[in-house]
């Protein structure tokens, strides 16, 4: 693998540096992922600190500092990255060559326009790759099970939705007729249908509730609906979990941390030779 | 199929006509019912806007305008469907006849009867036969499997309900016994009812709330009930849907959004020669 | 069977009063069961509307006389079923011999106590008995399924529900000892318990809701908990439910509705010739 | 078992202590926990009261001499039980250890430390080992059970809780772009992702909530999430659930309350001969 590797990188810097920052397999690699991992969570700390009253208007210098710094090292980072891949527009337009970018894009936006650093929260999206670092298997195995049973599930969930979007509307009309003269919260149809949907996902904020007699008898089928309604996604759910994870548990897990050194996704089957995102060979 | 539609209809405009409205495997069937959903969601999205302050009242006569000539739309469409199906009164007197009739009427009635439009928003029931366009039959079949399961369900659900009706009505008389006097919100039992119910579904408003010791205890009693309770109906649709569609996901796709060419009626089985509610030949 | 009855009722009075009242087989008997149906319904009624402000004090007088009459049809009715009774004093501290004395008693009280006829609405649990003039015999099936799944899993549920009451004492404990100097909303452990269950079981009232930063951390937390471990009970009962109704679907569910002609109870099983409760040949 | 602890213990009393505090099976043994669970519970109790209103400011000193009774009985055990466990520091250390220490600590910190009370509702720790005086063997059953499906659902239940968290800091952060300026209870992204895991977990209190027409659109779409997303982890452990207890529930039950005579741990297989925590014959 490493000397395949070789073979395709003319540069050793490159190459040692598409290992340190791309793969998790060597002492470089690791250190790099674990520096990367407390950059990430310490930047999104830094970013929530600096809305709240406290922390944000005492430590404001100081936040900025760090935030200004680690934005810096995320910069380099991803110019390194797109310096040491075979194919730098293939990672750059992929789905984690894009969260790099909107991940450091925000700090040098908010020099000409206040309060998007919000917006670099994104970058605990960037957590993700980092977590192949712990080498937990098992967990990753796992979360793929789950994220199999929920792509089984989507066509039922997503026919399900659809129908709880037709019940939402006509409820919230309803609602609207109802309580719409005497109560000012039920005062258009979108916010009744806001209304109807709180209830029958039993959120129930009480912002807006019925006051009418007629509307709290409605507003109290309504949750009985939501009482059996609420079973459907749980047993659709249930039931593709019960069917087994199959193919994803099996086969062999050594490579599952393998990155394309093309475009540099992963995420490649374990049998595969060839990269499913690029062509190139892995 | 299409010969016998021919046989049938000694008319070719009516035919043809026929072809275009209720079917979607034409292209200006298909072309029809792209048209009917645009118009069926910008008119539900209309009744909506109307509704709101911001909207309703700045834009009144565009919205008022567009809703008129949709309105019509829908007039001329209906009159059309019952001048090409061979049968009308059974097309007339149908699920999907009536609700083409409601979807146009309360826009006449709002000249005598003003805020009649909000029921406009039943034509969002019109969509589900407009689906059909998009030819997604494992999404058609889907759909079919989460119904039969519920129907599956539907007795022991009813059970359930009643069970749930009966427990909230002694828990509503008892908490209105409890908290009655001292807390104003439970002022009657049928208000103390409502209050079980928002309660015993987890929905938890917040409107109408405990006060006293014994009454919070009360409460946290019921919740904990709830808690237990709510899991009865997800556990009956899981094992209904695990049961497994059986004679819903087999037999031939192909014919399923198959109109009677005399009623209109949608919804035959894929081996049926005849229809199942007028006994038309297919 | 009626020959049986025949035989051991020396009184054919008795007899056929005890058909009209305690069967439901006989025309008579179908009969007595439907008025006894709406009596109760309309009773249930009665009194909820005598506790709203609109019915109660504009008609308390038409209500109260529906009530006296309701409640001496209903003691007419109970002394009649003492009377025909082959073992009065069984019916009597029968589960449904006491409900019946007590859908009578609040009324009587009401003279000495006001106030006492809220009580009357443990009349639906007399409605439990007269479903069975519906011959609902399928209803009746998924309702015993339902009991027995709940019942199998009555250990588990108990153990679970331990768990969570010292989870939620220990969870308000240390809520109070966070939010209790700085909210009054916190202002003792039982009503911060109380907080710990409206949370954990996801109803939410929002009553008494965290403050701080670290209460809203800590609620946070305990949210997550929550969303976890309501998945509990609902595994605990779809697995019984899977696990079949087996012996409680299968035999002759001819006699569902046998009632014993000594102490008047019913639920026997199909294959049953003495009464489980008293030992008389049925 | 018994003639083995004769040998082991040199001195009777000790040996006679033992069976009275650790073991249940003798009658002393059977009292002690009695008395043992009837203290806890009252302790708890008083704890309690004593910070409401009404109780705690009336018999202020008759619970507080109650406390402390409680206190000095249950260090005098805590004393006891070090005296006769064959290795004290083991026992002292272990998970029960802890507690017992924890559980009675807290009084003599409250003469220098006022509200330092509260910390002692940790003594409803204690009532776990206390449990098995009722030799409910089938409810420990059913409890290890659960545990076990718990156990078994752990590594996906910590990757699907991952996922959630992501999605909570993502959505927080949204809404406070947002609703942060028009809406002040959005003040700060931490606040705004409380409100997010409050939504998420359809727990809902309303003491957060949007008030733009966008931000409801928004939440609207969170609680569709949250509805489909409940039902993973419900999924998970009902998959867990109905893989059968297996080892768990076949086996041997009547050593299910033997403790380890050197470290007094319990919780040993039925086919252990070896204390697993200390290695000590059993």
């Amino acid at each position: 693998m490493i000397v395949d590797n070789r073979q395709k990188h003319d540069n050793p810097i490159r190459e040692r540096l598409y290992e340190i920052i791309f793969e998790a397999d060597t002492p470089g690699g690791k250190m790099f992922d674990v520096a990367l991992l407390i950059a990430i969570v310490v930047s999104v700390i830094v970013v929530m600190l600096e809305t709240t009253n406290n922390f944000g208007a005492r430590y404001h210098d100081l936040l900025l500092a760090i935030e200004w710094i680690l934005t810096i090292f995320f910069t380099v980072e991803y110019l390194l990255r797109l310096y040491c891949v075979l194919r730098p527009w293939k990672y750059a337009t992929s789905f984690f060559g894009i969260v790099d970018l909107l991940a450091i894009l925000p700090t040098y936006l908010s020099i000409f326009l206040a309060g998007s650093q919000s917006l670099l929260v994104i970058r605990v999206l960037r957590l993700i790759r980092v977590f192949r670092i712990f080498k937990l298997a098992n967990y990753m195995r796992q979360g793929r099970i789950i994220m199999l049973a929920m792509r089984r599930s989507a066509p039922k969930i997503a026919v399900f939705i659809l129908f709880v979007t037709l019940m939402v509307v006509i409820i919230g009309s309803i609602m609207y007729l109802v309580e719409g003269g005497v109560n000012e919260q039920f005062d258009s149809i979108p916010r009744s249908i806001y209304w109807a949907i709180v209830t029958l996902t039993t959120v129930g904020y009480g912002d807006i509730s019925p006051v009418t007699d007629f509307g709290q008898f409605l507003a109290a089928l309504v949750m009985m609906l939501g009482y059996s309604v609420i079973a459907v996604p749980t047993g659709i759910v249930t039931v593709e979990f019960s069917k087994g994870p199959k193919a994803a548990s099996s086969g062999d897990q050594s490579h599952v941390n393998r990155a394309c050194h093309s475009c540099g996704k992963e995420g490649h089957e374990y049998d595969a030779n060839f990269c499913k995102f690029c062509g190139a060979h892995l």
